[in-house]
């Protein structure tokens, strides 16, 4: 037996005896559970007892590690938060990861560790996987996809009530944190605030809103495209207008300081662990008070309301007064945030 | 409005309204089904009315388009045959691509195109996606996900009786066809006899199996690693003994010449449309006249069998009278090839 290489090599993927020793090794040792371990072709898993929600997620972060998390964290908070805002509770993942030729296997193995402490914070098994090699240069280090199914809550989504005028959007927390650290990051700004990602599950958050008796009548977690992406999202979709107040959307001084300092609307920047949901007016307070009762929701606050006019389309009243409409980023300005 | 870019930008992998127009005009148009149109943040599915197979592949090949085939047909095909041989019938697929900046949109329509093509031929449908881009330099034109879940078959895999020595191992076809075309497609090497990938859904055959009375008591698809593989996963597993004839092995004329020409052992190149399957000797013959039935089995061969001596490894018998250990293939000999 020849000792486990320091870095991934091209054999690590080729299906073989180094395959077979990485999975072996790294991946079914720090992910182990019962589904998992028979390591077939694909998972067996117990019949799920209602209708299922399905979901994936691509990542490709850089740099991999960043203030409040990594690619690992990201990989299964992303996935489990797409499940969550769908109303499903998560249950299993997949994991597949696309390394490059030259990885040293420390960081790998960190990134594994990583995915393994997330998945039992998040409650979800890791069932199945993959694992390929690309050539030093076809890649950057470790692309992660994990794809997620989770069992739907009865009455969700709600079928019993359309969104009408004057029911109200609220947000879990400060917007953009997960986009400005990984910004910031990047063109190694320090931030004076010790800002980091508010990269987490959000299960706990949806889960309080059903457990206070309010069921949403929209829920998206806002990634990438950021808060505007998802008020886009939600006239649009909704064919109603959304006005949004600046002055309520709470934003951490940070993001603010950062986002003047590079030109940055923080409504564009992408959050890892934010709730974004629409509830009838006279359900926002209970809402909100159910949020705050959490740590992670203790900024919460309503943000909006759905409003007759403007059709489909979002408003921002601004703090000095004024009104602008807001819309979807055009161009890029933060590749590779998730 | 800016007509649509040639090629693919950062800005496609943003949340913005690069990604929403190339979702919408390519992705969505393209794959359309009553579960992926609502583009939501997760695909709502049905119940599925029994225990579910859950697999995950991501897919690097290189190059893209293949005699035979392309990634596009080969990221459908290799999740949809991982579930077969788990017994269950794929019914989902989630699709997540990486794509590299600067990637004509021409390859990415014919890829989607091929996604679509595949997809309707194996009867799943593909239900939720992701849309990620790396700067130039950092992938390599576009990498796929694809992960599958489908309802598992009742009586399999088979609780009602261990595989035992004289069982007998079966292969649906001639074995390594992809691996060969992919190495001769890189290579430039030019084979006479029109060699094509054998990259294929394997639904067809894993149900003629069932509907012939034959339920196998171990089921797997050689893919990397190829047959030699899966003959020691076979053996390990078990923790029986396995001998293989190399005589009896069908190997496509091409494949001989090009293993013959760059030192590569045809055992050791993947397929992506056989099934290797073991059963009890006395249904062999059933199992293959059931393959043998379809064009796609028209070469399908009793090819080993358990025996009492050397348990956990592989022996081949080889054409020569002689008999060689056979072993996963160690080193990377073709990286890439799925």
């Amino acid at each position: 037996m020849s000792p486990a290489p320091h870095r991934i090599q091209l054999g690590h993927g080729s299906g073989g005896r180094l395959t077979h020793e990485l999975i072996r090794d790294l991946f079914a040792r720090r992910l182990r559970n019962p589904i998992l371990d028979p390591l077939g072709d694909a998972a067996l898993l117990p019949e799920p007892g209602g209708r299922l929600a399905m979901t994936t997620d691509s990542f490709v972060v850089s740099p991999l590690f960043f203030p409040g998390g990594d690619i690992g964290q990201l990989a299964v908070h992303g996935t489990v938060n797409d499940l969550a805002v769908s109303g499903a509770r998560p249950t299993y993942l997949s994991l597949a990861v696309i390394l490059e030729e030259g990885l040293p296997m420390e960081t790998l193995e960190r990134v594994v560790g990583s995915l393994a402490g997330a998945a039992r914070e998040a409650g979800v098994g890791i069932v199945t996987g993959d694992t390929k090699v690309v050539e030093r240069g076809k890649g950057d280090g470790i692309f992660i996809n994990t794809t997620g199914v989770g069992v739907l809550r009865e009455g969700f989504p709600r079928s019993d009530r359309a969104p009408r005028t004057g029911d109200a959007l609220l947000a879990s927390g400060t917007v953009g944190d997960h986009g400005a650290v990984v910004l910031a990051s990047r063109s190694e700004v320090e931030l004076a605030g010790g800002l980091v990602s508010d990269c987490a599950p959000v299960t706990d958050l949806v889960e309080a809103l059903f457990e206070a008796g309010v069921v949403p009548l929209f829920m998206r977690d806002p990634t990438r495209g950021g808060l505007a992406g998802v008020a886009c999202d939600v006239a649009e979709q909704l064919g109603l207008g959304l006005d949004l107040e600046e002055d309520a959307i709470p934003v951490h001084p940070d993001v603010m300081t950062l986002c003047d300092l590079v030109g940055v609307d923080p409504l564009h920047l992408a959050c890892e662990g934010r709730v974004v949901a629409l509830c009838a007016a006279e359900e926002a307070e209970r809402a909100l008070s159910a949020w705050r009762a959490l740590p992670a929701g203790r900024s919460a606050a309503r943000i909006g309301a759905l409003v007759a006019d403007h059709a489909g389309r979002v408003t921002l009243a601004t703090r000095y007064g004024g009104a602008r409409r807001l819309v979807r980023p055009t161009a890029e300005q933060l590749p590779r945030i998730c």
